[in-house]
This record gives C-alpha cells, structure tokens and sequence, in this order.
C-alpha cells in the first residue's frame, strides 16, 4: 500500500482530533478525552508549540486520506539531558499491517536523533499486548518490568490541594 | 527550621549536579547520570528553557546552603492538553522532616496551576515506600496499579536503529 508520512499542520487537526478520539475507545477509556480541535491548533500550531505531530496518509480518488498520526513533545533527563517523548501512536485497523505505524514511529526517531535527544519514551497498557511486543521487537525496554518505574498523577482536587498547601516556612 | 523556596539561577546548576547525583545513588543507578554542569546551564537557563527548577535552601554562617531542588518541565495530554511533568524532588537526607519535600512540591503544583496545567506527574521506584506513599497521602494516583501503565524507553543502539530503518513508502 502507497502511503506517506509528514508533519502535520494546523488543517490536520480535525483528522488528528478524530483519531486521538479512536485511539482513546481502543484504551478503553473515552470519557477521559476532553480537548477540542481549536486547543490542538493553538497549542501545537504556533511559534513555540507545545508538541509535533506527524500523519499518516493514503492516496484516494480525490486527494488523501489521513489514517495514522504519531504526537510527540521534547522533555528532559536530569540523567542524559533532552529526550523525547511519543504520546500517541496510533493506525486506524483497517490501515494496519503496510508498516504504516513502523514508518511513523522511526520518523519520530529520526527528530528525536535530529534534536539530539538521548532517549525516545513512551508509555503503554499492559493488556495491550500487540504494542507491547511491537515496542520490544524494535529492541525497546520496559522500565516498569525492569527497574520498576511507576507512573503518578496529580489532577483534579489533588492537584489544587497540593497546590494551595501553605508553605511552612 | 526555617528554609526557602525560590526558582533555580544558573549559579545553582553546581548545586542541582550534586544533588542529581546524591538522588541516582539513592536510587542505585549513578552510573547513569552522563549530564554536566554545563549542559544543565545551557538546557535550564536560556531563552527557551527544556526544564524549570526550584532549589530549597537553608541559612547558615554567611548565607544560605541548597539543601533540596525540584525539576520539571511542560508535557502534553492529548486527552487533557498541556500538563507537567515533575522530573526530580530531592531534600538532602539531614534535612528530611521538615517540610521542605511538602514545600518543595507544592511550589512545583502553583507553577503547574499558574501555567493552566491539567495535571502534575512524575515516575517512582516501586521499591521506594516512603516516596510512594508520601505522594499517596497528598492524594496522587498510582496509574501503573490503577491502570496499568508501564513506561517504555528506547535510547542508545535501539534508538539509532528506529531512526535508521528505511521508511517502505
């Protein structure tokens, strides 16, 4: 199958909004997605943009068709300095199996090594096998089975009440 | 004991590198720190910082000591938009006990708050009880047991090998 991959631009986000959607009802947890098209244009479209984005197309009749997205945002390793990130990756399944998502992940490499990033990080579901093993044939590792890495959250009220703490000092 | 919080200056970066190390070796991987005094200057201390940095000192004879530091930087939620990302909190273990870890912490939420972060995150060792369950009490979330989110990481040879592969289009 003929397809390619590029950098997203703030047309794409209708497409890409629709997707994170997908990928959301994949990990079971839609309820949880609360951003709008305009936040991902103003937040990942603008002169400091707070993530890039690369997308997946096919040729149709007409044009393209978006059918994959890889979002990714730079952070930092007190340990190797900057890094990457990969948020979402995602193929819609009756796109999968051309080597769409290998395609879009080594793209995401390919900045990463770009940027001088030390490291490219991710996280995944442990039911969700199929990422998993694909992750860990491309000679990843899993930092929660090998050194035991937890993932932690503050939001919501827990996040306000940290937050309104009042110093001791 | 009396101690302040107050945002990291590039003259801290010296300060921040020793207690980077003192938090590896606690958490046993100090060969893994490669990051310099230099390069934490140039990535925390310009135009457009990689990371922010909050130190904790304490006064002493002729000024103050840098006792504990916190490290974050911007991430972002494709279901929640722009949220944080506590890299390090680190108080030397002679300091413990008296607020300075709480202070620290709560600095680092009003910053996420001020900035309109949907939600404050960080990594812990499943082995390491007393941070695990300080962060518990002030209403965290585990999203490794809850949810079962394992952090996957390619760096070195793997990564090199991703970016390299031929993209089949």
């Amino acid at each position: 199958m003929n397809f390619n991959i590029r950098p997203a631009t703030k047309v794409d986000c209708k497409d890409i909004i629709r997707m994170i959607m997908e990928l959301a009802v994949y990990e079971k947890m839609p309820d949880q997605v609360k951003i709008s098209c305009e936040e991902l244009e103003r937040d990942g479209f603008n002169q400091n943009p707070f993530f890039g984005c690369l997308v997946a197309e096919v040729p149709e009749e007409d044009g393209f068709a978006t059918v994959g997205y890889a979002l990714y945002f730079y952070i930092y390793s007190t340990w190797k300095g900057r890094s990457m990130h990969l948020e979402d990756l995602y193929v819609m399944p009756q796109f999968r199996g051309f080597g769409i998502g290998k395609s879009l992940l080594s793209a995401v490499a390919q900045v990463a090594k770009e940027k001088q990033c030390a490291r490219l990080q991710l996280s995944v579901l442990d039911w969700n096998t199929p990422s998993r093993d694909f992750y860990a044939a491309k000679g990843a590792q899993d930092l929660t089975v090998k050194e035991g890495w937890h993932l932690i959250r503050f939001d919501g009220q827990s996040l306000d009440n940290l937050a309104n703490e009042t110093q001791k000092n």
